[in-house]
């Protein structure tokens, strides 16, 4: 069975790099927007409750990022050095910029839509020279995601950090997490994640998501055929999802694993794909197989979508020990 | 004692032209926003609650507008609709603007503080050609607020709706409303400010507005020096704020009017202008002398600044004639 | 006769304020551009233009502008300074913006055209606290041009020199000069347009400035009305330009004066507004009538037209006076 | 001796892709800008009059790019076509982009300084979709430049011609050009020219140029290392260019060629480096050794130099032949 072997002696588990929001989560569900009259606050972002997630494992985590100078900037900051992630590369934007913003609307468990605050965000001004290689250095691991690929200067941040990453020998792993509504073209976001993923370990994605990575190079391929293009590049591990049909990882060393699922009562769908990567890559740097990871991630993933929000609703170690042994997993 | 009289026969007591947006306040109250965890929404807006508080009253009200295309905007836009204001000319933006937000922090009655949101806001993509005449024709009153000035093409917009006004003989009352972050520096805002005012009638402003709109100008004027000023233009009543000192209102036939206070036990401070502009221009508009009027708008201050929002605290006349029937009134 | 009074004892004569730029005109004329090879550089710019015509006849003009920090922006000024023209307010750009450049295509006498460089342009970048109050209230007359008006902060230093030429009761003359490629949409234009309009006492456009200064207001006047409009505003003298058929000027004291022309061998119609202005403004403010005003301009302009530049033909006072003795006077 | 091979059987020997602009040269030489009066117009851009210069040479050229929709737009694809150019994949731009210009001062032969109009550019909008992918699969080697990367969408453009000369198997040559000018900061230009020189064959830059992609990275490398750094990915040939100290060009295979040069009276030093790069491609393509290659090279740019313009003084192949004969090549 496929592992996937991590660099030791590192101060961090992982590092992760980009986007540091806040969800705005509807209290009164069941409803449209127009008639939410609350909203609770979380911190959000897709590599933040990954992050988030990690840290609740018992991994030693650290985040770069840029955040607010303000309230909103200071809550998401105090909330990360609660959970023990390292917040020394958390830059202080010192432009007016402000904190992304994601107001959720839970019309039914199946239903769900955001409306986004993405306007001179601060986590899209991490500029490269502010990214610390040191951290890198120091790390066993680099986790990127889409969303800071999306504009100047955190796109460079993020290419930069990932030639640190190449130069110290880290493994990198990309969540593809692909938001059209902060790209200004499909071809221009292309060019990017192809970019990025040339250099990346573990890809992680929607199959929808490596098909628009194809596209603009005029080409249509399966599965198999996606996961062996990045096998000619660095990737050991590509995991493609096909929603409700689950995932199926695929390794360099040719073995295919499918994920299963542990049924639940789905309050909302978000918080589904961070959650399971979480624990997921947990798994992987326990020295786990990648089927052994999938069955956690479906744990995972299976606690938050049951819960209100992401972040605080990602599992301790305990919790996700205990669903892994109780619940049923469908495979 | 000094009346102002407005022009008859027309289908809209006032027209107001503005900003429309949301405000999130925060639910509990006597902390720092960063551990605020929930929020309200309730529309805001300086133009929107001062309509809002004068269709409370029974007055015959429109609104020119722009919102966005999302849940935000249909929530404002329902909002006015169920006050019975006429939203024929609150126009839906195509080019995925946000609607303008603000987060209310209530460290105490004194010490409150705000958070905004007002990149690529809708209200300030209101375009002149967007501004009904016929709507400005068919109106006694037209409202404008300082914030629309802040940036083209609302700029132009609120200017055009000046010229309408101008052409068809209606009244206008400009409420300054300088909100500095929403402007690129001082002589800019001055400009427009110094502009927009030499066509109004009735302007009202804190000390400070006045003196931002003078300094360009390299002169410093007393109060009755700023009013005379106006007066040699088209005004014919200017409202001085001075804080906690308490307002006066000069008349272009010489009077000058010292408003009074309704103790009260204050919640937080935002909305005491706004509640006050309403209860003014509505008994300006029904005829009653200045003295009256500040007297009411003072009732209406003391009303909302002891309730939790702005626009949905707004007094009804019954509310409003009780608490100056019953309360204290200290001049 | 009609005369226009100025006010006397004052440093300069005028001050004009606005576009300071190159062109770099064809060579090889009677060509498309695309085979025209050389180009000459002159200094280019209505409002230069006026004010070296304005020097050439011998008045004593400043200047207020912007300039590049660059060779062309040191052409300029030095141009200037040899024009004995007060270049103490021309401030210079530290951002890296370029110097507008004027290409022209004379294909035929009557087939000419232009291609303009606008973009980041320093004359557009004249802020409001860089205009010196000081140099305006030693000026008896205050020259603007539309075109500063295209974009802030230019648009905002231009309204400022006119609240400081009305705070200290100089003459403002206003040549319309738009160039739709400058300016966003039209009626954004005519807002600003009609805003400065309001204070000058002499307005000089053609017959289609007018009209879209009108459009926005959704009326249509003839030339006595456009004239009667600003009348009821500060004018007093209103000239209509009509293309071929002439200009004329309509006078607050109800007179009416119809221009004639010089006819000439032409070689390019660029400049014959711009040597038309500066000739007519010379002779006002020798306190000359406005009939005796037209024919100079007639003269001024016939001696521009049959030569390669606006700013370099510009006549002196020998020229001038030679056209006009010898020179038929068609009317 | 090293000699570098490229696919046959392609329709176009070589397809550029980039900076299309206009030189206007200074008629009057050795003389500050200030006081040159006329200028004369050429095709301009490195990309540009490579592509030239090759032609002239007899091969078979195309070139990728954007040009404004005006006459310098026009005059560019014409006199591209004269020149046998493809011009096929040139797209016109319909959003009112200009075109690029670059003012040159000879002040001296060794002083000359150039002033360039980048802003709103038509090169630099050449957009990914617009790229051909046939035509670069029909080619032998595709030709960048460093400016197209300066900003998006060319950026991205050029990133996709990588991708598709990759897929294709074509010979990628990269010549630095660095002009920091168009660049917001030298992290964001290391980090694309690095993900860039990963993809490409040949490599040709100044050492300041290649001290600059290493910064970022916080490594120093010399020559033997920074041409080893790229031996590692794809780069067969690594050209570092010391100024008056000459090139070397270092190959994988582990040879070492030192470059000399043919003495001339020069005119100006503009244009040194394409006519160098132009000669220099052409040989490598007719098989030759890379130091024939460079000797040609030589040659090439000592013609150049000691003409008026860039673009117009690409020597034919007779003209290369006669200096490479007849001069004298010190090394």
């Amino acid at each position: 069975m496929t592992t996937i072997t991590f660099p030791q002696g590192k101060q961090f588990d992982l590092v992760a790099i980009g986007r540091l929001c806040i969800d705005l989560n509807a209290n009164e569900i069941n409803r449209p927007m127009e008639e939410t009259m609350t909203f609770t606050k979380y911190v959000g972002g897709s590599p933040a409750n990954i992050a988030i997630g990690l840290a609740n494992l018992g991994l030693n985590i650290s985040f770069i990022g840029k955040i607010a100078n303000d309230q909103m900037g200071n809550f998401i900051r105090n909330y990360l050095a609660q959970k023990n992630i390292d917040t020394s590369n958390i830059v202080i934007d010192k432009t007016n910029a402000v904190t992304g913003l994601t107001f959720t609307e839970i019309k039914s468990p199946s239903d769900c839509s955001i409306l986004m605050y993405r306007n001179n965000v601060a986590d899209l001004l991490l500029h490269p020279v502010e990214v610390q290689e040191g951290l890198i250095a120091n790390s066993k691991a680099l986790l990127i995601s889409g969303t800071a690929l999306a504009s100047s200067p955190s796109r460079e941040a993020v290419f930069l950090a990932l030639d640190y990453a190449v130069k110290h020998g880290i493994r990198i792993i990309f969540d593809l997490d692909y938001r059209p509504y902060t790209w200004r073209d499909e071809a221009e976001t292309a060019v990017y994640y192809n970019l990025a993923a040339e250099k990346c370990d573990i890809i992680i994605g929607t199959r929808e998501e490596f098909n628009m990575m194809e596209k603009v190079l005029h080409v249509q391929l399966d599965d198999e055929q996606t996961a062996s293009k990045w096998f000619t590049y660095k990737a050991q591990l590509v995991v493609i999802k096909h929603g409700g049909d689950g995932s199926i990882a695929y390794a360099k060393d040719g073995s295919r694993t499918k994920s299963g699922v542990f049924r639940t009562s789905v309050l909302k769908s978000f918080g589904a794909g961070d959650s399971y990567a979480s624990a997921f890559i947990y798994k992987l740097m326990q020295g786990e197989t990648v089927d052994v990871a999938m069955k956690y991630g479906s744990a995972s993933a299976s606690i938050v979508i049951a819960k209100h929000s992401c972040s605080d609703a990602m599992p301790t170690l305990d919790e996700l020990e205990q669903k892994v042994k109780n619940g049923t997993y469908e495979t």
